[in-house]
């Protein structure tokens, strides 16, 4: 038996979107379950990758279109091409995922020059025939016969005729065009077509319909077509399938009409019809947006027999696909027909909302609830967002300054501020300021202004730029590389170049910054937290009352049970950590000591160490140090209760803590008792020309064991002074930079000392662990070895990522966009984990780590560890917690249910 | 049948190494051949291990003990213990290999209270026999009883009871000590033990036997040994064995003697005994040092016939050995006895004569005299050297100023010049120049000035400091790191401080160095080029009036019909191809485009590129480059001829070129007429924060096409022109810093869009090649999709050992040397490959490459490629070649040979 290339709508179901592609296998299911669709038939994908390979129809394809086509008249009682009441077809086409830059529709085929009078007579409406016509004729040429512009800067052939015909006969619209008119643009169309491409506009609707498919079959490999693919990993060999349905209008009167609806609400959630349509018109008219649409509910009063069945058939569609449906339709006389219907986007809100609500109607299982939620939708829930009628409000009247670099979502509005300093101080004499830092760029120094303020707007860096970093971090909102922006520090005034001029912002005049979709604003927006965070966080809100929270709620109830994935925070403070326990944090998987080193006192005792010339200036230097660190511990552990905690020891060069401007350098030598030149020394002796590669991490615990010894000394007493509180804590302490077994063995044996020494001076023991952070790539490849020593690994994959890639994330700015455009990364690797590169070190890590211990526990603490397909990609090689900040702890609660559920 | 654990030395040979130790095994085989070997016997290795193990001796042992002493004292006629005649032995360890740090030797046992009267008798020497039980008690006291200082400000308490009598008594030396006196002296020694450790100095003969003995095998356990057994990787269960040997005495008259001696000269290699003696005295004597021993020779003299018996010993054993023997020897009462062979040390010069003499007297085969060269010896052969006595002379004359580390062996003298510009223009005015470049630190700008000078001598900077890596490049001597220098550019003047105080060298004032041990002297010492470069390089020597040439030639055929790895040189000038040809390299591995940018004309050329504004600058600027980077081509293919030449595109970041102090950036400006204050913006914006992760290799070539392309026409059309003189080059295109297959498969196409041009245009084709450096991790895990695109691969090892270990190779100074000392680094790891981590990265990279690629030509140009034990490792992972700097390729050829003959 030869193969089959085409299928009757009534033959074929939604699970045929292989060979029906999704478009075809949708209208065959909406037919199967009796919903009014226009009959019609598919040709297969098979057919298209035949005709792609062979440049021809596979054998037997005209004569099933042919059958098919018959059987089509039969059905509606009209022949194709038929002079009197002809056969009208649209051809569409449809593969399996939508995919744009392909052939998409053409309509009304099967008029000709005679056929048109037919349909004329049959409708007694010979404009709207003539109207039909000349668009078969312009989309025909165009998709078909590839008349197109020849160079950029011309105007579509088939409009400029049209235009020449306006102005000739005196008119300004479409609709004030005369029959004769009409028939004159048709001929001068057909004309065209002639003379540019030696062709006639065929009149054979036969002729008319081998076309229009073949050229859906050459638009799978144009070149927009082929790109779209090859960027989302789309094989080539799918194929497209063909749609031929037959034509329905929605302008064929006042009992006519067109539209487009949602079986939920795509905002809210809500269960109800919503949409748009218009009466009297044609899917163009609508895209076109000249005439205002009506909302659905307005059908009701119009023509309420189809509103009837437009919501009786939208329940169904929700109903029987289990998802909020998208779809189109038209009203053609009265009745009703269904077009498309396929599965809508929506906003967090209503995914979220969608979600929970078919569990509760039994539509889906609470396993398929998860699934169906974007984990980073559901960011979006957590984030403050602007009013939004106000910030229309503010577009409408220019307030739109500038668009950045998306960096922190949500909403910030605030007074200008531009030294961190200056925000520290504001925020602390006036505890209700609402403040925006507005920098070239931040620095770990600026940590407490940046606390202090509401978001940050920079005028370089990028996405994984420090104050992105931290905005991440903290849950701020941040907008970088604003380019438009410019600072003047000196005379304390941002000035953004727009279209209008120069716009001159004053420091403590307000802006607002939009970091979900990157936009500026002059002026004050209101903002609010998000509902979650009022009740989570804020405790403003009482659990009862929001709705959305106890979504929210149910949701990860349901994510919990269903994933394996730990989930841990990176949290510096008792704040930070108090908050991603609120939202879900099982731990803390990265708590950074050398932020708790920039505090006012702190970074002077910080200094002096750095600065001392001998043990003993160093040691008096440290004592001072020891009782506030060990006081952010005992802060932290009282937070984390039984939860375990992993300190990182010291990480980060030793210059990052000294002064670098001649003023600073000066105050320091003088808070400090020292010379100038004694402070400008040890900094030109500690400048490196690689940092990142450079004397840090380790190498600082195993060149300067003093350092390392205080902080294991602060944060076992911290914990044997929790411990005798009640609490049975589990400190893991993390040693940073590892590379190599005798790094490990150094800094570990250390650790136990000085352990030891804290439980012989307390009388209380408490368990520990110590172990390292993966972030070299040479310790993926001796991660046997270390783990001989080490009990848990934790990839540090944004240092991890710059080494095995050799990049500087520092220094991405010069080629990064290059890089992405040009398709060499898929995305940033430093969003998400390089899976071909970094992925297999972490593989490699993983296995060597554990072929030398079963039980070796190992997280990832990279800026990764938040980002949904690389919480996928750590449960799928076996990680046992992944650590984020704090709120990313629910997106990544969900990615990891999802990964689980998935596998 | 029991374990043997005994062995007499007729029973043993020299392969039983593992079981009697070296020192055993020779003692056993010159007794085989009949050389005159004072009796005894070795207890073996095994009895140690067992004795580690259990603290006790095996079953069995105690008697075969007893036995082969028992068969000693019959062989000797003597008893051990005797109060006449008595049996006297030495107890000796032996490991397999030589091994610092266990018990080493203990004389005249068998002595006690009686028997020392009996050889008193016996000797006719009261004297010598109670001079020698003193010597007994002593010794015994210290290691077996561990009679030791209790503190380390204590002296030897043996040492304070001799200098206490000598005070007594009133005299000075130990041989002014009457009969008396000595007697007085072995009753307070004895004293001593009892007093410190609580019991007596044991009487019977057995007893100090095996007390002996097991202080031997508890040795083998020491802090020290197991240290050093650590630290070279030698196993624990190894153990030593134990030599008991009958006594005999140089020091019995004038017609005794000891001394030590070689087969033939270990520092020429001449074939002749060598050596030194003292007569009548014991070994201790000799290595005292208060006697000035006697040239062997002069033995023929005093005793013709030991000096004849000795001298035909001496060529038995080198016959019998097939190498030259490090051997000890005693002379008693006019009859010679061999107390040890070993193999002996040797400088570079006399390992090669001697591996080529004993080809041609037909010892050893060719294969084996390549085995006999340590290639890093070779290398010594190939630098300047100073006169050694005019060396000699000025370190008597108090001229040694400082030591710095050794960078670059060899010997240079000077005029101090400070700065490279003046260098330059020095030798450019007077070519017989002798300059010696003294700065901070060098930089790629001062290239030429580094060219024009015979050595540098730097304040700052380690063994792989910029300085150091062009000293290895060009073969010039350096010494780096020399704290004790100090540089005031202003004044021009360099300080050293020395313990006399500081000695001020004004600029032009001479210094001479020696690169071979980091020495600094002041004034001039004449230096020469080593023979083999007067022969093959500068051409002033005839081949037929160097023997070291001729022997050097010889060993180097016999290398390279054993070898199987290419070996090609890092050359980026014509001079220095033409070096590396002669040395034998047989292609070029890695040609650094860059370097030609530094010169006068270009370097303003390649600033006006980096500050132009737009597209035409750029262009114009590289037009003007474009010429010049042709003409080095054409040098270098001339020179090369058929040979492969590798050539880099681009690789550093465009900051590197410009200028960076005020009066540089000043001086740019003005020659390219532009401003001040855009060359320090353009400054600002190149900067990086780690350059070396930064905007560099293929991503200039990337972002900024113009450069690579430039490039390709420049290397094309050169080949073009060189191919049209009739030579077949072979140009190999390489791209730096790949880590993805679209970097590859983007600058590949470029190269290729390129090429075709330029074989339009000249109408001529050459045959070429594109490939990559493999010099991120991220190269490594992906070799297998680069391979899809690139024809060649080479490991750049220096990045790559940057990146997989995460350290900046300009930065280590602040913990390498504790990491060395710590053994986190066995050594150096941008010395020699990290085997363990780098190394298992580059398999990793040669199994996927070749995967894909099955005829993937793979090399290395790495500083690493002419390290010999670096290319022991590139032999056994299949690369097809190594590259390193025209210097060290006869010892990367001697290497290769080194590899392919052992595996």
């Amino acid at each position: 038996m030869t193969k089959r290339y085409v299928y009757d709508f009534e033959e074929g179901n939604k699970d045929m979107k292989d060979l029906l592609g999704g478009k075809g296998a949708n209208l065959a299911e909406m037919t199967g379950i009796g919903l009014p669709v226009p009959p019609g038939f598919t040709i297969t994908t098979e057919a298209c990758i035949y005709f792609s390979e062979n440049e021809e129809y596979p054998l037997g394809l005209e004569e099933e279109i042919q059958t098919h086509l018959e059987s089509l008249e039969k059905k509606m009682d009209k022949k194709f091409g038929d002079e009197d009441d002809p056969l009208l077809v649209s051809v569409r086409s449809g593969a399996r995922a939508s995919m744009p830059g392909m052939m998409d529709t053409i309509l009304n085929l099967g008029l000709n020059d005679k056929s048109v009078e037919g349909l004329a007579r049959k409708t007694s409406n010979l404009r709207f025939a003539l109207d039909s016509y000349r668009r078969l004729i312009a989309m025909y040429g165009d998709v078909v016969l590839g008349l197109k512009p020849e160079r950029k800067e011309e105007r579509d052939p088939f409009d400029v005729i049209l235009d020449r015909k306006k102005k000739e006969v005196g008119v300004e619209h479409d609709h004030e065009l005369t029959e004769e008119h009409l028939k004159d643009i048709a001929r001068c169309f057909k004309e065209e077509i002639k003379k540019r491409k030696g062709v006639e506009f065929p009149q054979d609707p036969r002729e008319q319909l081998k076309g229009a498919v073949i050229a859906v079959f050459k638009s799978w490999n144009n070149e927009r077509a082929v790109a779209y693919r090859k960027m989302y990993d789309i094989p080539h060999t799918w194929g497209t399938a063909v749609n031929i349905q037959t034509m329905v209008f929605g302008n064929m009167g006042d009992d006519s009409g067109t539209g487009v609806g949602f079986t939920r609400n795509p905002a809210t959630g809500e269960k109800e019809i919503y949409g748009e349509f218009l009466m009297n018109a044609q899917g163009e008219d609508v895209v076109a947006g000249i005439r205002t649409p009506l909302k659905i509910q307005e059908l009701k009063d119009i023509l309420p027999g189809a509103y009837k069945e437009l919501k009786s058939t939208s329940e169904t569609l929700d109903r029987h696909y289990r998802d909020m449906q998208d779809f189109e339709f038209t009203i053609q006389n009265g009745k009703l027909f269904m077009l498309q219907t396929r599965t809508g986007k929506r906003t967090g809100f209503a995914a979220l909302r969608i979600a929970v609500d078919m569990v509760d109607e039994k539509l889906i299982s609470p396993e398929e609830a998860v699934m169906r939620v974007d984990p980073d939708a559901l960011n979006d829930l957590l984030r403050p967002v602007f009013d939004s009628r106000k910030k229309e409000e503010a577009r409408k009247e220019g307030r739109l300054l500038a668009t950045g670099t998306k960096a922190g979502p949500g909403a910030a509005s605030g007074e200008v501020v531009l030294f961190a300093a200056d925000a520290h101080k504001k925020k602390a004499k006036d505890p209700g300021a609402k403040l925006l830092l507005v920098r070239h760029e931040t620095s770990p120094e600026d940590i407490k202004g940046m606390a202090a303020s509401e978001g940050f707007l920079t005028q370089f860096g990028g996405a994984t730029s420090h104050a992105a970093l931290v905005a991440r971090q903290m849950g701020k909102v941040c907008i970088v590389g604003c380019g438009s922006v410019d600072i003047d520090y000196e005379n304390r005034v941002v000035r953004i170049s727009t279209d209008k001029g120069i716009v001159s912002v004053k420091q403590g005049d307000w802006l607002s910054i939009d970091g979900t979709t990157g936009e500026v604003f002059l002026g004050e927006i209101p903002t609010r937290p998000s509902e979650i965070e009022q009740v989570l966080v804020q405790k403003t809100l009482k659990r009862e009352e929001s709705s959305l929270y106890q979504q929210y709620e149910r949701l990860m109830s349901w994510a919990d049970s269903a994933r394996k994935l730990g989930i841990r925070t990176n949290a510096d403070t008792p704040e930070q950590s108090e908050q991603a326990v609120a939202f879900g944090a099982e731990g803390i998987g990265l708590c950074r000591t050398e932020h708790m080193f920039f505090g006012g006192d702190r970074i002077l005792a910080v200094r002096q160490m750095i600065l001392a010339s001998d043990d003993a200036g160093k040691k008096e230097a440290l004592d001072k140090i020891f009782p506030m660190q060990k006081d952010d511990f005992v802060g932290i552990f009282r937070v984390m209760g039984e939860r375990p905690v992993t300190i990182r020891l010291l990480d980060p060069p030793l210059h990052e803590f000294l002064p670098h401007t001649e003023e600073e350098i000066k105050r320091v030598a003088d808070e400090l008792g020292t010379d100038v030149e004694q402070v400008k020394e040890q900094n030109r002796k500690l400048r490196e020309a690689n940092p990142m590669l450079g004397h840090r991490g380790c190498r600082l615990g195993i060149t300067f064991p003093q350092v390392y010894e205080m902080q294991v000394r602060a944060i076992l007493h911290a914990a044997c002074e929790v411990k005798k509180e009640g609490i049975d804590v589990h400190p893991e302490i993390m040693i940073p930079l590892v590379g190599s077994q005798g790094e490990m063995r150094i800094t570990a044996s250390l650790v136990h000392g000085a352990a030891e020494g804290v439980f012989r001076e307390t009388g209380i023991r408490v368990s520990y662990k110590v172990g390292t952070m993966i972030e070299v790539p040479r310790a993926c490849v001796v991660a046997d070895e270390i783990a001989e020593i080490a009990e848990f690994f934790s990839f540090g994959t944004n240092d991890l990522t710059q080494t095995a890639l050799g990049i500087s994330r520092d220094d991405v700015k010069g080629f990064l966009p290059n890089y992405l455009e040009l398709e060499i990364y898929p995305v940033d690797p430093f969003q998400r984990i390089d899976f071909d590169g970094v992925g297999r070190l972490m593989k490699m890590g993983v296995r060597k780590g554990r072929e030398k211990r079963s039980d070796l526990k190992i997280g990832i603490c990279g800026e990764h560890g938040g980002e949904p397909a690389s919480v996928k990609f750590c449960h799928g090689i076996g990680l046992d917690y992944v650590s984020c900040s704090p709120f990313r702890v629910p997106q990544a609660r969900l990615a990891a249910a999802q990964a689980a559920l998935e596998s």
